[in-house]
């Protein structure tokens, strides 16, 4: 794969400002930022010195989509998963010892804070640095070299590069194809599960090898009727085999990861006819909808946005069942914290941010109301990325 | 939920052993092994002393279902996910100070050592221990009180309940729902994807509600034709859309999570009629299969078993060919180290453990065909988990 100038630039950057000699991760989150490949098994370790080459530590079975997807990086192979193969933590200490001999750094940024991750290409088990990753990072630098660069990788990750745009817009794109999947099926009869498992078929079909990606995956959770969707502001929603009853709302969580790259809606139409009340409400979360979009542009900070969205909807008096806040970074995962779009936000906008915009409200018999888009800060304003009109 | 009487004696005993005051948790894995309790969110923890009554510390956005599932332990809740929630690792080390008031344990189990973790319910994303439950736990307990208990927790997961047991066979048989669905669908000119996205809805439309299942996943591989099929000894395997000739070989490897109760299966099927040599590897590497299985039973080395397997495809000639270990621990998690099939597996097979089969060989022209179930040891010998015959 061609460099991506602009992501080695601002990454170099940070690393001065921090005076950092060098990188080292092994979340897949954070190889796919610093190397643009998306590792399957969550094992594949990553030496990044401030100046000189960067060193890819692979096992040996993911080498062939290593080696596609790697941007200018030395890669080296370690046995994985077969007889005989090696101690995958001794294979990477070797490796990185070798990359640093000559030089060894005295300043190495590693992953300590991360206590969310997105899943590998495996979303059934996540990879994660615990003890031994620790143990393994200070038997090849010293324990006191090492300092904590969470926040250096979440910062680096709040501003996409052109490319990782463009990665950003295709996951959204693939996410409309469910969503108007479930537009489509939204009728009185059909269960939450139903409807999940409609959505994930749409995307994992139409989405796989669209524009080229290779490697989708949905997480839908749907809720319906009033009760459930009355709880649909919680991070997971279960989903039910309760049917749908005429007038029932159905509300889409979707949660989509193309190659690496993620995007986040929510969705929420009625069966059959909408009542009037259901209506109005859906419209007043749309306008807040909007207004916070309207107001986002670089140099804003994040609580003008969230207060345009609040302030519909508190003209509309529901402003104690808008619960939470109206958007979160995104992108390299589901849920990124940078930048938080809340009441006091002070993070300021910048161009190259991507965040949701959701506002929702939540009333115990009508249930919960909730639009949720993945927004790009462009240089004049916003692209919502992969456009897809939400109708009750 | 009534209490789990084996389990709680169970960790007591290990907790004697290794002269344990305490054992805390967040893992969700941990989590339902100590509580029967499988968190949505991967934000509850649990503090379980030697003696006296566990607390486990819930987001309040959750607390309706761990009430349902908890068996007998103090609920503390915390505000999550809201305006103005409380911040979760100030609540949590506010509930244990206050749970260990007046008795100060001097020797405290927790999870450092979890290289690999269960995604929650939401799957998508993981929420593990790092640097801030690190903190959070000094500034509960001292520093020097910790000690790493993860080879305590392996070895708890490796031998299962009766109750446990019971869960097992249940995801068992959602499994087999989607086994069944793919050896009907395979046939010429259906894609990998395909294949991959009928297996899964199979299982959420027909595995949901099953024994009263309330949240089921599934994580279905397809890999097709003789190039692909010959990598699916790898842990993760790409689905594409290239579509089944006659003849090709297609693969599915399949994870099924319920109610945080994992199985792990495979199968192989040929799209119309098979070849002579594909049948008769196939039939090889069902007689291996067979005669691992017909080799366990409590007090047998793992080696002897993974021989037992192995002695079969080596008179076969295919011996270079079976790449990789005869099976793994699984059940609160994907894939578990505990007992570990292998050549040379000095561990002893005991009454409750549960572990995968997976005999496989892998040709470059022929293709990949591998068969895997999971197996109960029971007293007098084996019980095939949610049985369901293999067939090419």
């Amino acid at each position: 794969m061609p460099l991506d100038h602009e992501r080695l630039a601002s990454v170099k950057q940070a690393m001065a400002q921090e005076q950092l000699d060098a990188l080292v991760c092994r979340l897949p989150e954070n190889v796919l930022l610093l190397s643009g490949h998306w590792p399957l098994t969550g094992m594949t370790f990553i030496y990044f010195p401030v100046d000189g080459t960067p060193l890819c530590v692979v096992p040996h079975c993911d080498e062939r989509e290593a080696r596609e997807e790697l941007r200018a990086m030395d890669c080296v192979t370690y046995t994985h998963a077969v007889l005989g193969c090696e101690n995958p933590y001794e294979a990477v200490a070797k490796a990185f010892k070798k990359a640093i001999r000559g030089r060894r750094p005295s300043r190495v940024g590693f992953e300590d804070g991360f206590e969310c991750v997105a899943a590998a290409w495996n979303t059934a088990e996540a990879c994660v640095p615990a003890s031994a990753t620790r143990a393994l990072l200070e038997s090849v630098f010293r324990k006191k070299v090492l300092v904590d660069a969470t926040d250096l990788f979440y910062g680096l990750r709040a501003r996409k590069t052109a490319r990782e745009q463009e990665q950003l817009r295709r996951a959204n794109e693939i996410s409309a194809l469910g969503l108007n999947a479930f537009r489509k099926m939204v009728a009185p009869g059909i269960s939450g599960i139903e409807l999940l498992a409609h959505v994930e078929q749409a995307i994992m079909i139409q989405g796989t090898g669209y524009k080229g990606a290779r490697r989708v995956r949905a997480f839908a959770q749907v809720a319906t009727g009033a009760a459930e969707t009355a709880i649909g502001y919680r991070p997971m929603e279960i989903t039910t085999t309760r049917k749908l009853a005429p007038g029932d709302l159905a509300l889409l969580e979707l949660g989509v990861v193309a190659d690496g790259y993620w995007s986040d809606r929510t969705r929420v139409c009625a069966a059959g006819h909408p009542t009037p009340l259901q209506a109005r409400v859906f419209e007043t979360v749309s306008n807040a909808q909007k207004a916070a979009i309207a107001a986002i542009k670089p140099g804003v900070k994040t609580a003008v946005v969230d207060e345009a969205a609040r302030a519909i909807i508190r003209s509309a008096g529901y402003d104690k069942e808008f619960l939470h806040v109206t958007g979160h970074g995104l992108g390299f995962r589901y849920h990124e914290p940078v930048p938080l779009i809340c009441p006091g936000g002070e993070t300021v906008l910048a161009e190259g941010m991507v965040h949701s915009i959701e506002p929702g409200v939540y009333f115990p018999e009508l249930g919960g109301i909730r639009i949720e888009d993945d927004i790009l800060v462009t240089a004049t304003g916003t692209e919502v990325m992969g456009p897809c009109e939400a109708h009750l």
